[in-house]
């Protein structure tokens, strides 16, 4: 089968027609029609076996999550997703491969009607870039830079549990695996804090490393009370308590959002929200980032963001 | 240097504000402000090292061509540029091979005033994927169904330059080798053939397998003149008599744009171009693409296009 056949066949369910798209797969570019009075809001990430997913993960945990890092960018910008390309990179045309891989990502474009109108598949090393397209009202987007002192700082679910199920391979918790392999993007939460959340972003690196993008944006500084990061259940049972900061700060894979609100207008958000919504911290006029603990005492951290490139 | 800094020291330039960038790179995705009364023209394509390059090419070439490739897609559907994010996947964070491949990347999309407005660095093998977006007043879309029986086939410039720089490699003439390095993508061709082309695509992987999109998409068929492709005089200068009819239908990389359009159009759409329009051929409402040389004779091809998954 040529490289043609291959992809409409694998992927041809995942493009409706109608629904904004004019053109799907199968011309030189795909043809959209923006809805009017809205902005548009682009995202493009990459994910390389070895590296953001290891090489044994299941071609449907790939799919999903390829799309679900994508749609958590557009949730923390408090887009409504509508479109993506998927630039696929294989090492050769494994039948069965590409259908667990397609049935994965197909999970996740359905349920937030999201459709897949084009891109580009070539062999090499695996990898796969998705760019996705949502919208919103014209200025109502989230930014990272509109984060002002005394906001409270809020992350949605639970952290760290991504990182603990990495950490434990084979021997993790079923439920920690899903938090890894198959992320929920935030994006009921994303589209309900529009108007609420002074500043947001999803969290990929860890929070430690991402709060410090809204800080350095906004010009603000953070006390972050590292003994309120929300834990699951899972989390709380199975991971070493000497361990869990740092997972939790910077573990990464987390894809909750966190955002910065008036204080007074943290109820009214969780109210909203379909995950829970836990104040971790406030922003402050000084430009660093504080670490406390329950008793107030500050904290100096033994661990380090992640770097893409140390 | 950390990821973050790297992306805004080198691509920092390739972001004006304005011209419809709400929010550039620097947020979780970027926030575009469309065009009313247009559709969005939206392509990925990725080019991976020693596969769609040889592993020696120059950084600057590289990044004029993983553009290149996007904005020829945006070209054969009639489209303005108007935006793209870059995905660049790197074995390690070369200051030096990075700034030349923004200068590269820099001048084309100057060049065209298409802006970077996001993407992603990862590490790993050499790899780019580019997503382009460019606009269309509604309803002009230049697509690959509308070919008539009766239309003449045209393409732009030459055709098999690229595949013989390539073939020769060292020892290419330079004229053939900056047509492989730094293919020119046929925006203003594109844009001028709207509302006379019935049918349009960019030439990527030759003109033999490429016509049978249009032929497919179109349920026609069509007559193609081999030997009035249209020569470059470096082409014509060194490429032997044998290969020529190969590189020119199945050496790919052309980058110049197939159109098919009223035979008694061609010379107005030819007068139009900032290139040369060249007659190459018929649309016939039998499905089925036959050669002819000059005497016109049938051809039986000894080659068979270009499949990236053979």
């Amino acid at each position: 089968m040529d490289e043609f056949a291959l992809i409409r066949r694998h992927f041809a369910g995942l493009t409706p027609q109608g629904d904004g798209v004019v053109l799907g797969v199968g011309d030189d570019a795909a043809v959209l029609q923006p809805a009017s009075g809205c902005e548009l809001v682009v995202t493009s990430d990459t994910l390389v076996a070895g590296r953001h997913f290891p090489a044994e993960t299941a071609a449907g945990d790939i799919g999903w999550k390829s799309l679900a890092v994508n749609l958590s960018d557009l949730a923390a910008m408090g887009a409504r997703p509508r479109w993506f390309t998927l630039a696929l990179t294989l090492p050769d045309a494994d039948d069965a491969w590409l259908a667990a891989f397609a049935a994965g990502l197909r999970t996740l474009a359905d349920a937030h009607g999201v459709a897949l109108v084009g891109g580009d598949t070539t062999r090499g090393p695996l990898s796969i870039t998705i760019t996705a397209l949502g919208e919103v009202p014209a200025g109502q987007v989230l930014r990272r830079d509109g984060a002002r002192p005394g906001d409270a700082i809020c992350v949605t679910g639970t952290l760290g549990d991504a990182a603990l199920a990495l950490q434990q391979g084979s021997a993790a918790d079923a439920t920690l695996r899903a938090r890894l392999d198959r992320p929920a993007p935030r994006i009921d939460a994303g589209l309900s804090l529009r108007g609420l959340a002074h500043a947001a972003l999803d969290l990929s690196d860890g929070l430690f490393g991402d709060l410090r993008h809204i800080l350095d944006a906004s010009r603000v500084g953070a006390v972050l009370e590292v003994d309120a990061l929300p834990m699951s259940p899972a989390f709380r049972a199975a991971a070493a308590a000497s361990s869990r900061r740092a997972l939790q700060l910077t573990g990464g894979d987390d894809y909750e959002l966190c955002v910065c609100l008036p204080a007074d207008a943290v109820d009214r958000a969780a109210a909203r929200l379909d995950v829970p919504l836990t104040r971790v911290g406030r922003i402050t006029a000084e430009p660093q980032l504080c670490l406390v603990d329950a008793a107030g005492h500050t904290i100096t951290p033994s661990f380090t963001a992640y770097r893409h490139f140390p």
